[in-house]
């Protein structure tokens, strides 16, 4: 379907993703919100939020819970699924996702922020033995040696899924996962916690350098709570790792719009919610503009 | 004081303003919230809201409530006044209330949206016979004929007391106020149902053209929701009618930050609460740095 199965499709179900797509429900637009988990990590994690106008002290996973329950409620399709890359097809946009593939006329991008600086090596070697998903890219690694570096407790699963299929996996405990979060890791995995210093290789992937050891790979799976956002979608302008965006919270691609913590600090849920409601009346209008065209 | 009493004035008791509140308190800024009414008038009449992430339908009157109980909560001080003018004082701010001053070291504009459009004349003679404040100039106008043009329920009240003061009292409903918010206009006022075509003089106010009969005055006070934000401070960007303000809701005048639906559409609940958080954050930030610089 050249037009989109969706009319928009929202990638991240944080406070920025879940806003939007309450409000282009409100416009009567089909959406999709795609996400790795339907929560927002960080707010997850906050044991008290008291700064959203309106809800007195409530704890951050109570509160994303209230978030998820409005949006599905308004008629939003929330969908777990990794996406590892987005396609422009002109006149609409591909997502490809762990399990399926999605697509729509509008895309909205809240994938939160990336706290964690590009590693050294990582861009360069992308797609030449760089991986962001191990469900996408495990098979091509069957029989051969992988190394994951783990930023997130999701890293250990995309680890034992790679140790049924590779030869050798190395697991890089990068930032330490709190430990009632992680699974436990199989059997035959070689754990390391060592910083990361970079990955190497002429024009493929030939070993990642750690503080005080080097290992030989043929493939280094980066996992972390989100993609970095110029390399989920090719030519979006990004500054100071904040998508560029305007007061519609349009990006420099047509039909794509952005928020929350992605488009920059600060990092709060009001503002994500406030610029959720902007990227989702856009993208709607956006749509419709795109309906009166043919 | 030439320092500020508050560090931070916040003009507007809507979501954006409380919510500019809420932020800066976290801060621990003092705060005063001033508002001819604490609540948004546009805000109180919605019967239901329901894209306010995380608060499922509601009542525009029982969540504007939440939000001042909430802003109170967190040590804001909210104060009942008009504010017909604010001054740029070089370190501080003043602002002119209708019974007392305000003076602080920032400022957040959060005065709604002005939904009338300009009347003819009104720009060119203000302070030359128009005027927003009875309480303020009215008794400049002791003994003499003034015409009162409401556009809002709170019109008739200031008509009243200038009944007590001037010969011949004028009042045009410019917009029929619901009945039940109205008070009783006062024996002796002429009240008038037509249109505004415009207010005319040379160097000061002569008369008020309306459809089909003109009005001979000395005074003309235009009273609605709130004033035009170009009028409340001198030397402020304003297009389309809306404040000027980049991402971090800074103003061209530095020192004064604004947010919510003065800022421009969509004129929605999240767009203020979230505009509102990054503007008080703005402005507490603002305070900081000015405090270092001693």
């Amino acid at each position: 379907m050249s037009s989109g199965e969706y009319d928009i499709m929202i990638i991240g179900a944080g406070p920025a993703g879940l806003s939007a797509a309450l409000n282009a429900r409100v416009r009567n637009k089909s959406v999709a919100v795609v996400s790795r988990k339907l929560t927002s990590p960080s707010l997850e994690k906050a044991p008290w939020v008291d700064n959203y106008l309106g809800v007195e002290r409530i704890s951050g996973s109570e509160l994303s819970a209230r978030f998820v329950d409005h949006a599905r409620t308004a008629g939003a399709e929330l969908i777990e699924s990794d996406i590892t890359g987005i396609f422009n097809l002109g006149d609409s946009f591909a997502a490809l996702g762990s399990d399926r593939d999605f697509s729509a006329k509008a895309v909205v991008i809240a994938t939160g922020s990336v706290q964690e600086a590009s590693i050294p090596g990582e861009s360069r070697l992308l797609g030449m033995g760089v991986s962001y998903c191990a469900t996408c890219d495990g098979p091509l690694y069957k029989g051969k040696r992988v190394v994951v570096l783990g930023y997130t407790a999701h890293a250990i699963e995309e680890a034992n899924f790679l140790a049924q299929i590779c030869s050798e996996v190395t697991y890089v405990a990068a930032r330490s996962a709190k430990a009632e979060d992680a699974p436990e890791i199989a059997e035959g995995i070689r754990v390391l916690k060592k910083r990361v210093l970079g990955i190497r290789g002429e024009n493929k992937v030939e070993e990642v350098e750690l503080d005080g050891e080097t290992i030989p790979a043929d493939g280094v799976f980066v996992v972390r709570d989100s993609i970095p956002v110029e390399r989920l979608l090719e030519g979006i302008d990004v500054a100071d790792g904040a998508i560029v965006v305007d007061r519609e919270m349009t990006t420099n691609v047509a039909g794509v719009f952005a928020a929350g913590d992605c488009t920059g600090r600060p990092y709060q849920v009001a503002k994500a919610v406030g610029e959720g409601l902007v990227a989702g009346l856009s993208a709607a209008r956006y749509v419709d503009r795109m309906a009166a065209k043919k």
